[in-house]
Protein backbone atom coordinates (compact mmCIF):
# COMPACT_ATOMS: atom_id res chain seq x y z
CA UNK A 1 0.00 0.00 0.00
CA UNK A 2 1.64 3.49 -0.97
CA UNK A 3 2.26 4.96 1.92
CA UNK A 4 1.29 8.60 2.89
CA UNK A 5 5.17 9.74 1.80
CA UNK A 6 4.50 8.98 -1.89
CA UNK A 7 1.21 11.35 -1.89
CA UNK A 8 2.59 14.37 -3.20
CA UNK A 9 2.92 12.86 -6.89
CA UNK A 10 -0.72 11.43 -6.90
CA UNK A 11 -2.10 15.29 -8.34
CA UNK A 12 -2.26 16.80 -11.64
CA UNK A 13 1.84 17.23 -11.37
CA UNK A 14 1.95 13.46 -12.30
CA UNK A 15 1.53 14.20 -16.31
CA UNK A 16 4.74 16.53 -15.71
CA UNK A 17 6.95 13.98 -13.49
CA UNK A 18 6.03 11.43 -16.52
CA UNK A 19 7.53 14.19 -19.46
CA UNK A 20 10.40 14.68 -17.24
CA UNK A 21 11.44 11.25 -17.21
CA UNK A 22 11.07 11.24 -21.09
CA UNK A 23 13.44 13.88 -21.02
CA UNK A 24 15.66 12.31 -19.06
CA UNK A 25 15.65 9.25 -21.53
CA UNK A 26 15.83 11.93 -24.71
CA UNK A 27 18.79 13.26 -22.57
CA UNK A 28 20.70 10.80 -21.98
CA UNK A 29 20.07 8.47 -25.60
CA UNK A 30 21.17 11.76 -27.72
CA UNK A 31 21.98 14.58 -25.47
CA UNK A 32 18.55 16.78 -25.84
CA UNK A 33 17.73 19.14 -23.20
CA UNK A 34 14.29 19.90 -22.51
CA UNK A 35 12.93 23.28 -20.86
CA UNK A 36 9.39 23.24 -19.56
CA UNK A 37 8.05 26.88 -18.21
CA UNK A 38 5.91 26.40 -14.90
CA UNK A 39 3.74 29.87 -15.83
CA UNK A 40 2.84 27.92 -19.37
CA UNK A 41 1.29 25.25 -18.58
CA UNK A 42 -2.61 24.76 -16.39
CA UNK A 43 -0.48 24.20 -13.16
CA UNK A 44 -1.97 25.39 -10.18
CA UNK A 45 -0.12 26.25 -6.71
CA UNK A 46 -1.29 23.28 -4.94
CA UNK A 47 0.26 21.23 -8.15
CA UNK A 48 3.58 22.84 -8.31
CA UNK A 49 3.64 22.70 -4.98
CA UNK A 50 3.24 18.61 -5.76
CA UNK A 51 5.69 18.75 -8.53
CA UNK A 52 8.70 20.59 -6.35
CA UNK A 53 7.96 18.05 -3.51
CA UNK A 54 8.28 15.38 -5.78
CA UNK A 55 11.32 16.56 -7.27
CA UNK A 56 13.06 17.32 -3.87
CA UNK A 57 16.85 18.79 -3.08
CA UNK A 58 19.42 17.76 -4.71
CA UNK A 59 23.97 18.64 -4.50
CA UNK A 60 23.93 21.60 -6.66
CA UNK A 61 22.64 24.73 -5.66
CA UNK A 62 23.32 28.00 -7.22
CA UNK A 63 22.51 31.44 -7.70
CA UNK A 64 23.33 33.29 -10.66
CA UNK A 65 23.32 37.39 -10.59
CA UNK A 66 22.89 38.64 -14.55
CA UNK A 67 19.83 40.85 -14.99
CA UNK A 68 18.28 39.86 -11.76
CA UNK A 69 18.43 37.36 -9.19
CA UNK A 70 17.82 33.87 -10.49
CA UNK A 71 18.16 30.59 -8.92
CA UNK A 72 19.48 27.21 -10.24
CA UNK A 73 19.13 24.44 -8.63
CA UNK A 74 19.49 20.73 -8.99
CA UNK A 75 16.67 18.25 -8.13
CA UNK A 76 17.10 14.72 -6.21
CA UNK A 77 17.11 13.35 -9.68
CA UNK A 78 20.29 13.84 -11.41
CA UNK A 79 19.57 15.93 -14.52
CA UNK A 80 16.45 17.49 -13.56
CA UNK A 81 17.29 21.47 -12.44
CA UNK A 82 14.96 23.98 -11.34
CA UNK A 83 15.33 27.29 -12.33
CA UNK A 84 13.64 30.25 -10.79
CA UNK A 85 13.79 33.82 -11.73
CA UNK A 86 13.22 36.65 -9.53
CA UNK A 87 12.85 40.45 -9.27
CA UNK A 88 14.59 42.73 -6.60
CA UNK A 89 11.53 42.08 -4.45
CA UNK A 90 12.38 38.30 -4.47
CA UNK A 91 8.92 37.83 -6.11
CA UNK A 92 9.18 34.50 -8.75
CA UNK A 93 8.38 35.85 -12.24
CA UNK A 94 9.47 32.44 -14.20
CA UNK A 95 9.99 29.01 -13.33
CA UNK A 96 11.67 26.86 -15.55
CA UNK A 97 12.33 22.74 -14.90
CA UNK A 98 15.24 21.95 -17.31
CA UNK A 99 16.39 18.42 -17.99
CA UNK A 100 19.82 18.77 -18.88
CA UNK A 101 23.83 17.55 -17.54
CA UNK A 102 24.08 21.51 -16.82
CA UNK A 103 21.48 24.22 -17.05
CA UNK A 104 22.32 27.00 -19.77
CA UNK A 105 22.43 29.47 -17.21
CA UNK A 106 25.13 28.52 -15.24
CA UNK A 107 27.70 27.74 -18.56
CA UNK A 108 30.04 30.77 -19.74
CA UNK A 109 28.79 31.58 -23.40
CA UNK A 110 31.84 31.55 -25.86
CA UNK A 111 31.67 34.64 -26.72
CA UNK A 112 31.77 36.45 -22.96
CA UNK A 113 34.86 33.91 -22.51
CA UNK A 114 36.35 35.71 -25.48
CA UNK A 115 35.68 38.71 -23.89
CA UNK A 116 37.21 37.82 -20.45
CA UNK A 117 40.70 36.76 -23.20
CA UNK A 118 40.18 40.16 -24.01
CA UNK A 119 40.14 41.76 -20.39
CA UNK A 120 42.58 39.74 -18.92
CA UNK A 121 45.32 40.40 -21.75
CA UNK A 122 44.49 43.86 -21.41
CA UNK A 123 44.98 43.73 -17.44
CA UNK A 124 48.05 41.83 -17.53
CA UNK A 125 49.30 44.53 -20.45
CA UNK A 126 48.50 47.26 -17.99
CA UNK A 127 49.86 45.82 -14.72
CA UNK A 128 53.33 44.42 -16.32
CA UNK A 129 54.09 48.32 -17.48
CA UNK B 1 51.38 55.45 -13.83
CA UNK B 2 49.45 51.88 -12.75
CA UNK B 3 46.91 53.47 -9.87
CA UNK B 4 46.53 51.51 -6.96
CA UNK B 5 43.95 49.44 -7.57
CA UNK B 6 45.40 47.36 -10.61
CA UNK B 7 48.48 46.68 -7.96
CA UNK B 8 47.42 43.30 -6.86
CA UNK B 9 48.37 41.43 -9.80
CA UNK B 10 52.34 42.90 -9.28
CA UNK B 11 53.02 39.74 -7.58
CA UNK B 12 53.98 36.18 -7.57
CA UNK B 13 49.77 35.75 -9.10
CA UNK B 14 51.50 37.46 -12.00
CA UNK B 15 52.81 34.14 -13.97
CA UNK B 16 49.25 32.20 -12.78
CA UNK B 17 47.40 34.75 -14.30
CA UNK B 18 49.35 34.59 -17.70
CA UNK B 19 48.47 30.63 -17.24
CA UNK B 20 45.23 31.36 -16.83
CA UNK B 21 44.82 33.60 -19.99
CA UNK B 22 46.86 30.31 -22.08
CA UNK B 23 43.66 28.24 -20.75
CA UNK B 24 41.52 30.56 -21.57
CA UNK B 25 42.56 30.49 -25.21
CA UNK B 26 43.13 27.32 -25.34
CA UNK B 27 39.16 26.70 -24.22
CA UNK B 28 37.80 28.90 -26.88
CA UNK B 29 39.82 27.15 -29.73
CA UNK B 30 39.74 23.63 -28.73
CA UNK B 31 36.97 23.63 -26.20
CA UNK B 32 40.14 21.96 -23.80
CA UNK B 33 39.66 22.62 -19.93
CA UNK B 34 42.11 23.19 -17.57
CA UNK B 35 42.29 22.34 -13.83
CA UNK B 36 44.91 24.15 -12.07
CA UNK B 37 45.18 22.75 -7.96
CA UNK B 38 46.05 26.01 -6.44
CA UNK B 39 47.71 23.81 -2.98
CA UNK B 40 50.12 21.96 -5.88
CA UNK B 41 51.83 25.47 -6.56
CA UNK B 42 54.48 27.35 -4.36
CA UNK B 43 51.88 29.97 -3.74
CA UNK B 44 52.00 31.76 -0.71
CA UNK B 45 48.95 32.94 1.59
CA UNK B 46 49.51 36.79 -0.02
CA UNK B 47 49.64 35.82 -3.62
CA UNK B 48 46.60 33.71 -3.34
CA UNK B 49 44.88 36.23 -2.08
CA UNK B 50 46.16 38.83 -4.64
CA UNK B 51 45.44 36.34 -7.18
CA UNK B 52 41.76 36.36 -6.04
CA UNK B 53 41.63 39.42 -6.18
CA UNK B 54 43.03 39.74 -9.40
CA UNK B 55 40.03 37.75 -10.58
CA UNK B 56 37.36 38.91 -8.84
CA UNK B 57 33.99 37.63 -8.40
CA UNK B 58 31.09 36.60 -11.32
CA UNK B 59 27.79 36.23 -11.79
CA UNK B 60 27.34 32.41 -10.75
CA UNK B 61 27.41 31.26 -7.57
CA UNK B 62 27.17 27.68 -6.38
CA UNK B 63 27.55 24.73 -3.23
CA UNK B 64 28.06 21.31 -3.99
CA UNK B 65 27.13 19.35 -1.24
CA UNK B 66 28.22 16.18 -2.57
CA UNK B 67 30.97 14.73 0.14
CA UNK B 68 31.54 17.50 2.58
CA UNK B 69 30.64 21.16 1.28
CA UNK B 70 32.13 22.79 -1.88
CA UNK B 71 31.48 26.53 -3.46
CA UNK B 72 31.84 26.93 -6.75
CA UNK B 73 32.10 30.53 -8.27
CA UNK B 74 32.78 32.19 -11.57
CA UNK B 75 35.22 35.34 -11.46
CA UNK B 76 34.98 38.12 -13.10
CA UNK B 77 36.71 36.42 -16.09
CA UNK B 78 33.67 34.28 -17.98
CA UNK B 79 35.50 30.27 -18.15
CA UNK B 80 37.92 30.97 -14.96
CA UNK B 81 36.03 29.58 -11.90
CA UNK B 82 37.15 29.01 -8.70
CA UNK B 83 36.48 25.37 -7.08
CA UNK B 84 36.83 25.24 -3.17
CA UNK B 85 36.34 21.98 -1.02
CA UNK B 86 35.82 22.41 2.77
CA UNK B 87 35.31 20.13 5.66
CA UNK B 88 32.50 20.16 7.87
CA UNK B 89 34.30 22.81 9.69
CA UNK B 90 33.93 25.06 6.84
CA UNK B 91 37.99 24.81 6.69
CA UNK B 92 39.58 24.67 2.98
CA UNK B 93 40.52 21.48 1.89
CA UNK B 94 41.47 22.12 -1.48
CA UNK B 95 41.03 24.72 -4.18
CA UNK B 96 41.59 24.64 -8.18
CA UNK B 97 40.84 27.00 -10.69
CA UNK B 98 38.52 25.49 -13.38
CA UNK B 99 39.02 27.33 -16.64
CA UNK B 100 36.14 25.61 -18.68
CA UNK B 101 32.58 26.81 -19.97
CA UNK B 102 31.56 25.12 -16.64
CA UNK B 103 33.24 22.73 -13.97
CA UNK B 104 33.02 19.22 -14.36
CA UNK B 105 31.43 20.29 -9.97
CA UNK B 106 28.25 21.62 -11.66
CA UNK B 107 28.04 19.02 -14.46
CA UNK B 108 25.26 15.94 -14.46
CA UNK B 109 27.00 12.91 -14.64
CA UNK B 110 25.58 10.38 -16.91
CA UNK B 111 25.54 7.72 -14.69
CA UNK B 112 23.91 9.29 -12.09
CA UNK B 113 21.30 10.48 -15.02
CA UNK B 114 20.78 6.89 -15.75
CA UNK B 115 20.07 6.22 -12.06
CA UNK B 116 17.39 9.25 -12.09
CA UNK B 117 15.49 7.78 -14.65
CA UNK B 118 15.39 4.97 -12.84
CA UNK B 119 14.34 6.18 -9.42
CA UNK B 120 11.87 8.48 -11.21
CA UNK B 121 10.09 5.27 -13.42
CA UNK B 122 9.85 3.63 -9.99
CA UNK B 123 8.74 6.84 -7.99
CA UNK B 124 5.97 6.84 -11.07
CA UNK B 125 4.81 3.35 -10.97
CA UNK B 126 4.70 3.59 -7.61
CA UNK B 127 1.97 6.73 -7.25
CA UNK B 128 -0.01 5.03 -10.43
CA UNK B 129 -0.63 1.72 -7.84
Amino acid sequence: MPSTATGAEHGNALPLLNEIRHALERLLASGETTVIDLGALPLGQQDEAELLAALGAGEVEATVNAGGPSSVRETSFHGVWLVTHRNEQGEVLARFVEVAFVPELLMSQPEDVADAVAALAKKLAFGQN
